[in-house]
């Protein structure tokens, strides 16, 4: 397809509307918009839930195609990844905050799927969702970092009308743990409203967060950060925008959430 | 240049016979020739010599426009590294074995520089000479691993008129360790003499290739291994063509050297 730029959304499937969004943002970016399902054993880590990841396929062709996908490539695992396959790609230093710090190896297969991936649909443009954050700004560093001559577009989480960020592993939830679930977003959103009326310190915002969460069944934090939306180190003091990140499991479904903290504008200067 | 095919010929410069020939093979591959020279920082180990490493670009620039380059790529160190630079590629298996063992971090910077110049190169052939085999070797399995849509080209070892292969590090060698280096071919050719002539037990002509090299002075022997010429495990019967291969210290330069050992065809079946 010489002359034809090309937008490229990789994705676990078990399309929900979060998904949607990146097609509909990749669409809009290129003539053609390639889709990608492939539930990636390399990035779950021992213990977690490659197998019970939920699949639809048949509901997800059928929700790709509507969202304008021309190429939807379904490939088996043994063909990403056969037999003595050994090849993976590390990075130093983002892998370590955040989910990195309980998911020890789940970058490296994030990172190894993406630059096969990336390989194998030669896009313009690729979409990802700003709901994985961590996964978004290793995905960037890596691109610039191996010279990828590849865009990556970054797209807003998608929430449910109640707050709750869209998820495929929502669906593990039971009803009360959905109700739960929704101290994340509360959290989140409490974040702002203090910011945006003047707290400043980045402690005072994570254990009211903390509390917001832990006031609530089931719920077990794995982190509650406030960090550089580049680097993703801590930071103390909201002096410009950052970004606010949360894991929390709730019974055994671990979810995630973030938003960027903004100060408000000095009126005074 | 779209329509058009491209051949790549990385190097770390000093250009020598050995680079003429992996572009003259490029030359004959594709419609443009692209070369590089950078003395990879990332491949070098603590110790070893990046600083030393010869360096002659207007000489180089000369001949590979003699040879037929068509575009000739040599980036400085802060281009492809620069500051905050943090990703990696890795592979569990081949670089455990040879030059891996003595080099460890060796075959990550090889791979790391390989995958970024092919981003930017995006060429469709990319050669590499015979002589480093098991870089070649573990960047054919990194081409397959990470599907990289590039034809990897191998080209076999050219040797001064006696006998020892050619390197940019041979002008570090004194005139008496010049003498000493030719063990390293010469112990090679008389294990294919050997082969030819019926010896299969690989533990035998180790240790022949082991007695020639270390009869002469100033050697310091690294390994000298028999090999599956893909998985590079060791063999111990010669019932196939494998690898032989070699390192050795010739005063303080590591030299390297190998070849196919082929058993005679069995003229009786």
């Amino acid at each position: 397809m010489q002359g034809f730029t090309i937008a490229f959304v990789p994705t676990m499937g078990y399309l929900h509307e979060g998904h949607i969004s990146l097609m509909e943002k990749g669409r809009q970016l290129a003539d053609v918009l390639i889709a990608s399902i492939f539930v990636n054993p390399a990035q779950f880590g021992p213990g977690e839930d490659y197998d019970a990841y939920p699949r639809n396929p048949q509901k997800d062709s059928a929700l790709a195609q509507k969202a304008g996908v021309d190429v939807l490539f379904m490939p088996e695992k043994n063909q990403l990844y056969p037999e003595k396959y050994e090849t993976y790609i590390t990075q130093s230093n983002l892998p370590r905050f955040l989910c990195g710090l309980s998911r020890p190896t789940h970058f490296t297969g994030v990172m190894t799927i993406v630059a096969k991936l990336f390989n194998i649909v030669k896009p313009h443009y690729a979409v990802f969702g700003q709901k994985d954050y961590q996964q978004l700004a290793i995905i960037r560093k890596m691109t610039h970092d191996l010279n990828f001559d590849i865009k990556i577009v970054g797209a807003p989480i998608v929430r449910e009308p109640d707050g709750l960020a869209m998820s495929s592993r929502n669906k593990y939830l039971s009803p009360e743990q959905r109700r739960s679930a929704l101290a994340l977003s509360r959290a989140l959103a409490q974040a702002q409203q203090s910011v945006a009326t003047g707290e400043i310190r980045a402690s005072a915002l994570i254990e009211t967060a903390q509390k917001t969460i832990t006031s609530v069944r089931e719920t077990a934090i794995d982190y509650v950060v406030i960090g550089d939306p580049e680097t993703l180190e801590e930071v103390s003091v909201i002096d410009r925008p950052v970004l606010m990140a949360l894991a929390v499991k709730v019974g055994q479904t671990r979810l995630i959430d973030n938003c960027i903290l903004s100060p408000p504008v000095d009126k005074t200067s």
